[in-house]
């Protein structure tokens, strides 16, 4: 089913939205982003981050942040795309392993119009991903434009 | 030359790094990585971006902000690997279309030891991203880990 496009008057504080999927990262989705964005041991090398801070080879923190933003494209559509303008936080509060599922739950946080663009609004997003066992993996708040209904 | 291992130590406020790479970003990379985790018109194609707000295709800020990971860690090579505790601010300040070459500048804006870690400390880094007209196209201020001295 196709979902309704959202505009900025749709939003309002407190709105939540529940990601439809929870994909699951493999071995070589970590790897293969860590060869390219984050070549550290930890996200290159099974053995190599068996040693390491994380002990085994765990997600660079912006794979996460790239997965929980499909999820977020996924799951709020916004009439002519989310144009992100920054994020106020992000933590990282637990490592991402080979076979872990992430979903997320959004909540408007505030909205306000934009000064720079007159025909957008600014809407604030917190984002709380959660492994398949329930443990917060990554907390976020982000802001974007939506347009205003004409 | 390789680069020398930094420890917690080693960071004081004020402290510069320069990255000495200034990758060039392509339609592809651009396009694989809007496939992936930001599967928006105007990160996707050419003629649907050209109705878009970037008039054009244009990087997804997740891509920018690997792409800005991956000088981050070629740049400042923390002993054990340069491990994320998170984000306080990200704003994406202009477009990054195909062709475009980004470089970062980064600074030490301050440490403390880590109270969760007792072997590590926290060095919270600003990093402006320029592109090779010298427009900012990214600003940030992210924490890490970085180990003390036994």
């Amino acid at each position: 089913m196709p979902q309704k496009e959202l505009y900025f008057e749709d939003f309002t504080p407190g709105l939540k939205f529940e990601s439809m999927q929870s994909p699951t990262i493999t071995t070589q989705e970590i790897q293969e982003f860590g060869e390219k964005y984050d070549p550290q041991p930890m996200h290159l090398d099974v053995g190599a981050g068996s040693s390491s801070f994380f002990k085994g080879l765990a997600a660079s923190g912006w794979l996460t942040a790239a997965i929980i933003m499909r999820l977020r494209v996924d799951t709020i559509v916004v009439a002519g795309g989310m144009i992100g303008v920054g994020v106020d936080e992000i933590r990282w509060t637990a490592p991402v392993r080979p076979g872990d599922s992430i979903r997320t739950e959004h909540i408007v946080v505030s909205t306000r119009p934009s000064k720079k663009y007159s025909d957008y609004g600014v809407v604030k997003i917190s984002t709380i991903a959660y492994n398949q066992r329930d443990e917060v993996i990554m907390r976020s708040t982000v802001n974007f434009l939506a347009p205003k209904r004409k």
